[in-house]
């Protein structure tokens, strides 16, 4: 099993949920599996204060984190794993499937890094766009006839899969998976990537290297790559150092 | 993961259910983990009718077996099996953790008989009764401080944990994690990287971003780093549009 404070380097993340049923549900499945801390992106406001309110909502809820983006609620973590069937999109980082996902954490987890479980809202899942701030996506393993998930299960499922585990060397491992497949811990966080991103596309712009129409896409796969590329803190220092000072010399002229 | 035939040898039994939405969470969750086997023992008649009747839901719902005793409902059954939080009581049969379930249903799998998961009423669990029908009790592993479990995530935990085991022997058990760590061969020519390499650092010439005296310390960090990054030959194009941009209006000026 996890220990208290593993646990406390997990976020659950919800976007945009509907049903205040369902926001009691994950929190619940939190509190049943140990997990502390939530933060919820732009929920939809009178159905977020009802769920917050209902009786016996568990603590945790009301010490929930609210944000206005996705970006924000995961800027301070260092590896973001998304949650989905993916049935519809063929998406651009690794999938993995749930059984093996502890696998992938152990790096996060001796870390200070903290980790992000990003659930979607009820009726479409996570977008692309919020696709872009993950690192990895983990799919449970569901039946094809019936692949989507209710909210409040699919956080239980997810949550109870990492609780069991134990890190290679703790006592009741009972499945020491080896590590080799893990991805790293990203070393630079969120947040930091997307100023990365933003004083990229500043330059681009400066340097008029595309149309005004292509920036949407652009800015979609910059995300995505500089994700991929798992940059270091010093290359990412490296390249905001060079971006500022490309974007000062072209604004200069 | 288990055979469809493997999953149709379980028969999840609901001892008095009171809530609809319960129901209809336990019926969605089976049919995420794909068992199509429910049977339901002395329902509340209006909420079950309810549960029923309600919009999408699962066909297997429907086709549940209704009995009057849990004793009827498993009487054809070779492994019953009860789930609960067992915190105030002291029960008489093997209890093991959710985790370690699997170890023992192969022999169950292996012969003819049925195999039923027995889940309580939602406000005290099964009854001392109802676990003197049990072979064996699960206890899925929660936090002291929240064990108890919702009605429908606790059903879809432990299908879950049923679902993605395999017996032993069988191809595709979760274990066999493919090799995606190793070292891909990279997609892009060293002398690309190297035609790179060079336009950035023109660039970062053009906008004097580093003293005359760190050009070849940055050179060989700059080599290094644009291996270390494995760019596919997307990013490369993309990288050389944008420098080649960059550096053309850096001179410009």
């Amino acid at each position: 099993m996890l220990t208290e404070a593993q646990r406390d380097q997990f976020d659950v993340v919800l976007v945009s949920p509907r049903n205040p049923l369902n926001i009691g549900a994950a929190a619940r499945a939190m509190a049943n599996f140990g997990f502390a801390r939530m933060k919820v992106v732009a929920p939809y406001a009178p159905h977020w204060r009802e769920a917050r309110s209902a009786v016996g909502a568990p603590e945790l809820l009301k010490d929930a984190r609210e944000t206005a983006t996705l970006a924000e609620a995961v800027a301070d973590c260092a590896l973001v794993i998304g949650t989905g069937t993916l049935a519809h999109r063929k998406p651009e980082q690794p999938v993995i499937s749930l059984p093996s996902l502890f696998s992938h954490v152990p790096r996060a987890l001796a870390g200070a890094g903290r980790i992000a479980m990003v659930f979607g809202p009820e009726k479409h899942g996570l977008t692309r766009e919020d696709l872009s701030y993950c690192h990895l996506l983990v799919q449970i393993p569901t039946d094809a006839r019936q692949p989507s998930m209710n909210l409040g299960q699919a956080v239980a499922v997810c949550l109870y899969e990492l609780a069991i585990r134990a890190l290679p060397g703790a006592e009741n491992s009972h499945e020491a998976i080896p590590p080799e497949t893990e991805i790293a811990p990203h070393a630079v966080a969120s947040g930091t990537l997307d100023a990365l991103a933003e004083l990229i596309e500043k330059a681009m712009a400066a340097a008029d290297y595309s149309p005004r129409a292509m920036r949407a896409a652009n800015h979609h796969d910059l995300l995505l790559l500089l994700r991929r590329l798992n940059l270091n803190s010093a290359d990412t220092k490296r390249a905001l150092g060079l971006f500022r000072r490309i974007l000062w010399r072209l604004e200069r002229r």
